[in-house]
């Protein structure tokens, strides 16, 4: 694309590039023009802008980086975050008069910010880089891998928490909680965390959020924990029987478990990642219904590339980090089972370490 | 601003003007443009444009709203969820043809919407009304009330979870762990939670994520919970004492549910917001620091007008619903204490409902 300089605005790309990471589980500040904007010139320059009740949250050091802040939050005098935000990315460009030629992140940078940019260098080009740093981030490096492993471990956790916690006559939401905190208490802290739960019936449809629907014996358990531990994503799911499953489900399970486990055993450099699903889906068919993607990337954001899917033929590399996830839905119920691992030359190392097991004694 | 319609996209006025809420507890979908967009003509028509996976999450009738998806999630073929949300919105604002000045917000609509929109019609004009339509969302309606009284409710039980589970030798995050179950199977679902909780001297810093410190004899505890139950906020603050407090903390402690009592009273259609805020604080001048707003609004947005703070003038309408929190902030630590309450014109009327205790067993 040629570009002279990049100004960064994804919570996915401030965490991969600036160790920065805003929590966004209560929804934005109502002080934020953006938590954070990283502006780098390559080779040259990196300047993360913060809104100034955000200066803990980087790791981003002096060396390394310039730090800014614009004013956020204030009280004896109306709040002036959008206006201030502006001036300072105004100043901050202005002093890099050759960076002309600019790639921005158009789905996560705001209307205004833009209007803005545009009215103050006219002769700017604004391009928007999205999908190529989103293309640039699915190869990771071993401090990147570090991190995702200890998201990992919290997803382990929830899954063993399940087996532990999981019982008839308690409802998803109380299960969901009792799980949550086994991993928060792990974590140390807040950890987001996109989590389907579900019980009996709604496993046919894949997934979704725990209600107050009481979990019956002879129900089975799916739940997949996808936690976000200070930036970097984990993933897993394992499905429950709650009771004694009979013949048909054992073998559906069985079944999933081995599509997993070819998927994993595929996992190379240079394998096409439209070949990875084909194998697990081949393993699958017949056995019921597996409408969605067979894995996906996971870093910085929770699902990346590359992209585990029927129509993507992506050779994967070394050093990127994939959830496998094969499932069969049938009309009373679904069973998906998922692992995490890093490709690399000598086999996949599983990031997920748990045992996928259909009941609590098994 | 004479605008002929509006094209909203923040979810406060999402649940606001459409009751459609996405939880944003696990960041945006990677598969959405925008969960959705409301446009609306006034007096004529509502189009509310959802993701296709999102359907479930409106209460919009096809009655009173066009209901129109867009494509989001696929896997056998690449998603066009940028495309196909951008060709939706042209056909939806193509088809009033009349309506050239569009009301739109600035800081919750995506570059990348907004570069299309002006391409695709050059002679509209677009002006931000995001603080215009702030404005107008502070006085609340029945419905409103109602929901943010379900959601005062979860932040009561918040309140009194701490009492029940504080205790010395447990961390905060795992206390916060169990609080936010007792809230959660409350509502019945998954609850996004702002929440400060920290205890010991960082009450002294006014507030903070809890974390994996102990909770130590003596130590306060400073809860401040804004829980937001299918879009609409509640809000309680209250600082418990684990031991046994002195007489200067207990007089401190008396001296800031005065303060609140104060602003409570005070409530009432006409009176300025900076005078309910001056109040309180001239109650609890000289008592320590008490560095942030007196209070705010509540709503579809957890900080919203009218903001209880010094140079805001405005007066107090009834209908308006407004958290109050006078606090003392001194060296070794903090006290803080919520309530939230509707502006009745025969007095406020308390939505949050428990009872400020300093000790578990006071």
């Amino acid at each position: 694309m040629g570009l002279d300089a990049m100004l960064l605005t994804s919570a996915g790309s401030l965490k991969a590039y600036a160790d920065y990471w805003f929590n966004f589980e209560m929804g934005p500040s109502p002080f934020h023009a953006l938590p954070a904007a990283l502006f780098m010139v390559p080779y040259y320059e990196r300047v993360l802008l913060m809104a100034d009740d955000q200066q803990q949250l980087s790791s981003a050091d002096e060396q390394n980086f310039t730090i800014d802040l614009y004013a956020s939050y204030s009280y004896e005098q109306p709040p002036q975050f959008i206006d201030d935000f502006c001036r300072k990315l105004k100043l901050i460009l202005g002093s890099f008069k050759g960076a002309r030629k600019i790639g921005i992140e158009k789905r996560f940078l705001p209307a205004f910010a833009l209007e803005y940019l545009v009215a103050a260098f006219p002769r700017h080009e604004w391009i928007d880089a999205g999908e190529a740093i989103n293309l640039l981030r699915a190869v990771k490096d071993a401090d990147e891998i570090e991190h995702i492993r200890k998201a990992a471990l919290v997803a382990d956790m929830g899954q063993l928490a399940v087996l532990r916690h999981a019982t008839a006559g308690v409802s998803e939401i109380h299960l969901f909680n009792q799980v949550r905190q086994d991993m928060e208490v792990l974590a140390g802290c807040r950890v987001p965390i996109m989590a389907d739960l579900v019980s009996g019936e709604r496993t046919a449809n894949a997934g979704g959020s725990p209600t107050d629907k009481l979990i019956s014996k002879n129900d089975m358990i799916l739940s997949d924990f996808t936690p976000c531990v200070r930036g970097y994503w984990g993933d897993s799911c394992n499905t429950v029987h709650i009771g004694i499953p009979d013949k048909a489900q054992l073998k559906t399970f069985a079944l999933v478990k081995e599509a997993l486990q070819i998927g994993l055993e595929s996992l190379k450099p240079g394998i096409a990642a439209n070949e990875v699903d084909a194998r697990m889906r081949k393993h699958l068919s017949g056995a019921g219904n597996f409408g969605h993607h067979g894995g996906h990337g996971v870093g910085t954001a929770y699902h990346e590339h590359p992209r585990i899917v029927p129509y993507n033929t992506e050779p994967l590399k070394a050093g990127m980090v994939v959830a496998l996830e094969p499932a069969v839905y049938r009309d009373d119920y679904g069973i998906r089972l998922e692992h995490l691992a890093v490709v690399r030359n000598n086999g996949p190392e599983l990031l997920t370490k748990f045992t996928h097991q259909f009941t609590a004694d098994a």
